[in-house]
Order: C-alpha cells, then structure tokens, then sequence
C-alpha cells in the first residue's frame, strides 16, 4: 500500500484567500487548515482562471484558461472532448472520485451530434468531468428548478426535515423564523441559526460521505478523491454552534476607498451598483452576515481536523498529498463591491495548501511559497505526482512539483483571469451582445490590468498601491505601463491552445516532413538534394519497373 | 427542381490571386472563369486564414479561424468534434459531395477517446470534414507514404501505365526523360510535357468525375458539390499541349526589390534561404517552371468551360451557385521567395468569384468587389445560401450574401491569417519548440503587420509601397502604426472562439438567471426584490408545506 499515491483534492466554494489563521486573518482560527500548512506548502498568489464558480473549475479540472476550454460562464456546458481530469488521471492508473460540487455542466448536444449515449461510459465520463460521482452535490439547489434525486434532500427527509420538497433550501438554508421558516437567501438571517444541526448540516454530510468512500478504499487502486465543498459560499447561513461563534467585533475592517466611487470606469460602476454591493457597503449589514461565513469556515476546518484523524487512524495519510484550495472569493463589501466576478484580489485570489508526506517535499514543509501559481497548474500537478507526463499541446498549465520539491526553477512572470458578463443583470445596459461581454485580467508584480473590450482599461500600481484603490486605466501618465500590460496580455492570447491532437514530442519529429517523404518543394534538380532526404530511385525513375 | 438550390464549390490548389485573365493577367487567357465573374462577382481582395494548405482548407470546411479550429499544420489532425461544413449543412438539408481534395486528416486519437468508430457514419463524416467522399484524392501521393486504393492511380494502371506501382508520380507526374522517365518534382524538366495525354491527367480525370455526379443528380436533394483540383500545384509538369502553350517571354515580371535583401527581418531570411527560394529567385529557372504553371491553370479554365457547358445542357446552372477559388497562392521568386508559408500577397491572396443565377443578385453581376474577404467567410456564405442562421458563437466568418445583393453593409476592417511554421526545415535554427512556432498577419487598407513571437514584427505601408517591399518593422518612425496594429491584432485575439456550447440568442436569454431561479446574491431583505423576479412564497417560507 505505500507505493501507492493517493490525491485528497479538498475545495471549497466562494472561500477567500486570507480567511484562514494561516494567511493572517485575525480573528478567525482554523488549526486543522493550518496544520496542514504546516505540514505542506501554501501558495500565497494563487489565482483563479475566473472569479465565478463554473469557468473557474473548468479551469481546475482540464488545466487549461477559460477562452481555452470555452465554459465561460455558469451555465455553458464544457464542450464533448475537452480533455478533463480523468481523461489525464485515469490511463495512469489513477481513479479520480466526487464527492461534493463540480459545477460540470454536460455538452448535449455535442455528445448527441457524435453519437454518445449519455448513460455510457464514455458518457458518464464526459458528463462528470471525468470524475466518478461517488456523490455528486452541486450545492445550490433552487426552489423554482429543483432537480429530483438530490441525496442531501432525501437525507434530510429521512431526518424528519419532509414539511417542503426541497428541505436543502427550507431546513440547511433557512432558519426558524418567527412565524415560519425564513429563507437563508435573504442576510437579514445570516445572525440566526440554521434549522438543521451541524450533524445535518451540508459540510459535515460531504465529509462523511468522504469518509464512507475512504473506509471503502481497496488499498491497491491509487484514487484521487474531490471532496468539493458547497460552503462558505451563499447563502450564508451556520448551523449552531456556528451561527454565533463570531459576532461584528470579530469582523475585519472592510477595504475600500472613497476614491473608489470618484468617477469610476464604467464598468466597475455597473459592479458597484449591483444588489450584493449594496447591502455589503453598508457596514452594519456586512457585519451582520460575515460572522455567519466565519462560522461556515470554522466549521470546516473542525470537520478537517475529524477527516484527517479518520485517515491518519487508516494510514491513508501517509501516501495521500492534500490539496486544499476555492474556486474563488467573496467581495464582502471591499472595493464597494459584493459577491464576486470581478477581479480584485478578494475574489480573484484563493488560498492553496499543498501537502505531500513523500520525503522528497521535505525541504519546502511549512514554507510559504509567493510565485505565482493558477488554477490551470493543479491537474498538471496531479498528472506529474501520479507519474505521467504532462501533454503541453493540451494543459495551459504547469505543475507545481518543482516548487513542491524546493527547485529554483524558472517560473512564470504573470496571471491571468478572465470573466464572461453575458449573464449579469447589467449586462443589457452596456449595449453589448453576450460574445461582447469579455473581461481579462492580467498581473504581474508591478501592475494589475484589467482590459474590458468597449471600455477603457483599468491599472493598479501594486508597488505603491497594493490595496487597488487608486484605478490608472485613464491616467495619460501611465500610457507606457499601460501599453506594456496590454502587450503581455497579447502575447498571452496569440498562443496555440486548440493545437491539441499533435503532441510537442510528435511535432518536433514532423519537421521537414517533406523531404523524408520524397516531396522536393521547389527542388531544380539533383543539385539540390542535400542528405538526410530520403527518396525513391529518381536516377532510374522507376523503382519497382 | 426550380426551387432547389445547389452549390458548386471549385476550389484550386496554389493558385495565385493574379493568375487569371479577369485579375489582370496579361499573357494568361483564361476566359470561362472570366466569364464566370461576368456572371457574378469577383472578391479581389481574399485572404487566406494560412497560406497553406491544410490549415487553410480547415478554415475553409469550418468557417473559423487556425488557432480557433486548431489543425495549424498540414498533418495536424482537426479535433473530433469541431463544426464542420456537413454539420451545419446536412441539418439544412443539403448533401455536401467531394471529388477531389480537402487535406483533412481525421483525430484518430480522438475519435477513439469518445468510443466513436472510423467506419460509422458519424466517423466518415469526421473524417472526412463532412463530405461524402464521391471520389477523395488528396492529389500529393509520395512513393515513400504511398496509400492504397488511390482510385486515380487504379485509372492510370487501366490505361496502360503499369510499370510502377505510383502512377501518379511516375506517368502523371513525370517527364519521359533520356533513358527513364523522370521525376516533376524536378523543375528542371517544366517544360516538358507529362507522360500522360491531357485526357490522362488530373484535372480533367477530377472534371469527369464531378460531371459524373451531376449526372447521377436525382433533382431532389439540393447538394454542395465541392470539386476540388489539385492544380496547378506542383509538380509544376503539365500535359501537351498545355506544357508549351506559354513560353519565358509570357512570364510577368518577378516582384522582388534588391531592399528585401538588406539587412532584412531573420524569420524572412529564413524563408529567402530556402531551396524553393533559391530556385525561383533564378530567373532562368524561375522562367522555365512558371509556363508549365500557366498551363495547368490554362487547362482548368478549359475543363470548366466543359463543365459549364454540361451544366448548362442539363438545366443545373439555373439553380447553382458557383464559387471559385484556392486554398493559397505562390510565390515564384516574388520578394525573394518560393512556394507559399508566409504573407506577402502572392501567397496569402486568393481568386474567389461567386455566381449565383437568383435574380436576388441581378445587380451586382459583372462587378469587382474589393472588401476584405476571408476563407471564413465560404461556410457561413453557405449555410445562408442554404436557407439557415449562422451560428455566430461557432462560426469566425461573414456570409458574404448581403454583398452579393449589393447591400451596403458595414463590413470588417482587416483580415488576419495565421502560419505555424514548425514542420519548416529550417524551424530547429530557430531553437524554438514547436508550440512558439507562430505567425501572425494583420492587414487593413492602411497597413500589413506581421507578428512573429520572438522576432521584430514586420510592417509595409500598403499607401505608400502597395508593392510590400520596404519592412518598416524596426524603423522608429512607425511604431504608432505598430502600436496601432498589435492592439488591432491584440483584438481580435482576445475573442471568444470556443464558446461554442451556447448560441448567442440562448445566451441571451440567461441574463440575470439568478433571478428567474429564485437565487438570490447578496439580497438582505424583502425590500430588494424588484420585479419581474420571481420566487417561491418567501413570506411563508414553505411552498408546499
């Protein structure tokens, strides 16, 4: 069994970068997270390939960015045949396994264009992102859309919670109320506790879920286990104890800038104005509700501390790397904004802890790391721990083993996010069709660049204003800077990402290709003929007459 | 059968945009083309989305651009699953029929990958870009690589060239020479004429073969018969009496200046140093291979003028729309170069002429259009020719049928074309991998720019040199133009171009999803409900309860 390397790939959903004790936040304790830190490597510029759940994953489970894979927002299906995760992972030898959220949403029609049966195999694979969906949960389970077959709502039947069809929202996201449950969705409730108990809650079922695949483990086949939180993204609302373990002083100060709201790019304005940047503008409000989202992370850092322990009993921690990261962050009022989608750090940036008990991550244990790391590197990450090799003709990103290992490789200078707007409620009044709705994001040590097409470019200088108070986009002053990220952005997008179906290796054999096939292009006569060309018999002119 | 509307695709191999009488060839007589644009409209300014063949002709069979559809090279496979001609054109009802060439090399590993079999009818039509294969003859058919069952080879042996097993190099292709029949792939025997007779030889075996199939017509299914000629690629040899019906003295003059040669841009170099280069930069040479050139184009012009006429005899021209055009052109020692791969216009530009006999386009017969076409534009010409609504989130190119009315539409300000060149012999010197191996052209009415990774860029002043002699790349006085170029090229690169899983009309509908499901982000209360959101019974918390 100890040959064997295991993968615990640990997310969680709309968890910001600096809300773990480790990063620094100050009220918020979470030891079982920052042991693992301690035991590992935490990355702490580690971005996200977008600030919204869909994309971002798609990015995190093929490795490639966003205009790669084409899933630009939450509802477009991953196009049949993008490589996933277990198209990577399984001709190793490895199974890769759900339990939680993937936001994966299945090409239909693409698998109904090339005849794929849904319910096959290769079907079930496409479908899942190459996962297998020991439970598959995607979290947000809305009243008006409510899919049959959600396991957590039958458990919560089974509980005694069977007053409404869908107690995921009425009995895990509501609470009591004064005269009857009161929905979760809205904050006016974040302060009270759930209706259901931790025990019933969301994060303690997918950890024992978790916990019920690990005990199951056959010890032979090496597996990869997504334990994908729903939680602490929204809504937010704690089970007890949770509900009150933090209250408004444990609340940090909110970062924003009255030169923030001073003729702002248009853009950002239409973010400012959006629902979730009102109600998280104002201070009581935002005091009210992150208290609920602290108690959310405490919680999951206790059920951490009980699967670790569970796998640590098991021996499963001793060839197991742990990955704990988010597919994005939380606005929470910073920047004037709410929720997430746009792309200062708070929700760009998410926290990465990588720990490897192979003695060859020894040197790098409990250091953290500040290079710049993407989503894209984890399943290029994966790839390399589980022995392959990584196909750079598909994977945009890079494996982060070198880093693991404490190497002084070269690395890249830049990070890149992006974000499709077709589906805010703002987007019909900027006049622009849903292909028009495009944001990047590019940063470097120096300056953050955020190009909108139709709008004037934002600039944050991060040497002299690290907190992106202070937007250069229309400085006639920083035209040079401007222009520099404007190129790099350029270069990023003017690279092959489609060239998929011939590998380096492969195309680095095809050069010259004409002459080993006897094709002389422009050839006069023999003259020409230079070894190691390769042709028939052309003095004779008849090679087999 | 009035009602029925079909389409001829004619497509040449290497043939120049100037190569034609009606382009203003002034030795070249080529009068049932010419007749041809009388009938309809000549586009003379057509660009190519590579010049070369393969990629070129995957953005002619997928209306998208190389680095959207991906296959960059001639042998790099185009991934299973993207849009090809027959996927938007069979749901419309129409059969799309090859005779001749498409270069399209199936993903095998692809195909294998989604369970899909070569030989289903959903593999055929991969494999073969979407065409049903009436008669599928890549033209190039090298001894080393030779494929059986090439059906024109089978002809050939019939008719009594049976002393080698490739008669398409050694009777086709072939000289009889002193003592042995010699190669074409040798320039040196140009001028002589091809071992088979007219008849014998490819374009008119191809032109029998289209006429064959118009015969078979049942006058029902409306069908795209894409005829695709392998001329006048080299081999540069053609039958008599085409092989000395132009002379040296009907040679136009080469288009090259001595400035080319100072100190010119390395990726260009490289291209002046190839072997294709050095022989047709030698006038002598370059004057005794480009009559046989002449010829093939002189004897295509004679067989379509057959065509026409059996067309014409059977009713067929009154409900077809003809299109003629090539995949790329051909240098012939132009600017110092041989062959094609790069983008001065006699590579990059192409001939296109479309007739159609609808009285819908009566006013623009016999007129010369000059706005920017690309290969792109072909697939959705058709799908909009075909009854259908092009689907813009898949589809790169314009339907050109809005200036084929004459309407006076807005229309692009540049064309772009793409050149991968790592299977370029002279790629290793380059000392870059295969995936930096990149080009970019960008051309509006003002400037040509040429993007090179790793390279200066290139710029012509198209007002002030149209001849595209003097590479402004690295003069100081034109970096505004460069500037102006690379964010023009910049734009278009930052687009979405696989976002091919929602139509932009479905896209549209899902703004402000959130609300119509009943999620509420970032809501605090009651009060931030506006409608036309709808939810379930918030104030009783339970629906059905």
């Amino acid at each position: 069994m100890s040959d064997r390397k295991n993968i615990l790939f640990i997310m969680c959903d709309q968890l910001r970068y600096d809300y773990l004790s480790c990063a620094g936040h100050k009220t918020l304790q979470t030891p079982n997270i920052d042991a693992l830190a301690a035991r590992g490597v935490r990355f702490s510029n580690t971005y996200v390939q977008s600030p919204i759940c869909g994309p971002s994953r798609m990015s995190f489970y093929t490795g490639r960015y966003v205009s790669s894979h084409g899933a630009t927002g939450n509802f477009v299906p991953l196009r049949v045949g993008e490589h996933n995760i277990g198209d990577h992972l399984k001709p190793l030898g490895m199974r890769p396994v759900l339990v939680g959220k993937t936001h994966m949403i299945a090409d239909q029609e693409g698998m109904k264009r090339l005849g794929i049966d849904p319910t096959s195999e290769i079907g079930v694979h496409h479908a899942q992102a190459g996962f297998e969906p020991y439970e598959r949960d995607d979290g947000i389970h809305p009243d008006l859309v409510l899919k049959p077959g959600v396991k957590y709502n039958e458990y919560l039947k089974e509980r005694g919670y069977d007053g409404h069809k869908n107690p995921w929202h009425w009995a895990a996201n509501a609470t009591e109320g004064a005269e009857a449950p009161r929905s979760g969705f809205f904050n006016d409730v974040a302060n009270q506790p759930a209706r259901v108990t931790d025990e019933e809650s969301e994060t303690p079922y997918m950890t024992r879920r978790a916990m019920q695949f690990l005990a199951e483990d056959d010890g032979e086949t090496p597996w990869l286990l997504h334990l994908s939180y729903i939680k602490p993204h929204w809504p937010y609302i704690a089970p007890a104890p949770y509900h009150d373990m933090y209250g408004p002083s444990d609340v940090q100060p909110v970062h924003r800038s009255e030169v923030e709201c001073e003729d702002p790019n248009p853009l950002a304005k239409l973010y400012q104005e959006r629902i979730s940047a009102r109600t998280f503008s104002n201070d009581e409000r935002r005091e009210a509700t992150i208290p609920a989202y602290m108690g959310l992370i405490k919680q999951i850092d206790d059920q951490l501390g009980i699967l670790f322990k569970f796998m640590e009993e098991r021996g499963q921690l001793d060839n197991t790397m742990i990955v704990f990261t988010s597919d994005h962050g939380d606005y929470f009022g910073d920047h004037w904004m709410g929720d997430k989608d746009f792309f200062h750090n708070p929700a760009v940036k998410v926290p990465l802890i990588i720990a490897d008990p192979d003695p060859a991550f020894d040197a790098t244990r409990g250091t953290v790391n500040d290079r710049f790391v993407e989503a894209i590197d984890i399943v290029p990450t994966f790839i390399e721990r589980a022995g392959g090799t990584v196909p750079e003709h598909i994977i945009d990103g890079r494996s982060l083993m070198p880093l693991l290992r404490g190497e002084d490789v070269a690395w890249r200078d830049y990070v890149i996010s992006e974000y499709d707007y077709f589906m805010q409620p703002f987007s019909p009044k900027t006049g622009r069709v849903p292909l028009e709705c495009r944001t990047y994001m590019i940063a470097n040590s120096e300056w953050k660049y955020i190009h909108a097409p139709g709008y004037s470019p934002m600039l944050f200088d991060l040497t002299n204003d690290p907190d992106e108070f202070v937007d250069l986009g229309r400085d006639p002053k920083f035209e040079d800077a401007r222009k520099t990220m404007h190129y790099a952005l350029a270069d990023w997008s003017l690279q092959y990402r489609q060239r998929e179906t011939v590998s380096e290796e492969r195309a680095g054999q095809m050069v010259g290709l004409e002459d080993k096939f006897g094709v002389l292009i422009g050839y006069w006569d023999e003259n020409d003929i230079e070894p190691p060309a390769q042709m028939p018999d052309y003095a004779s002119g008849l090679e087999n007459g």
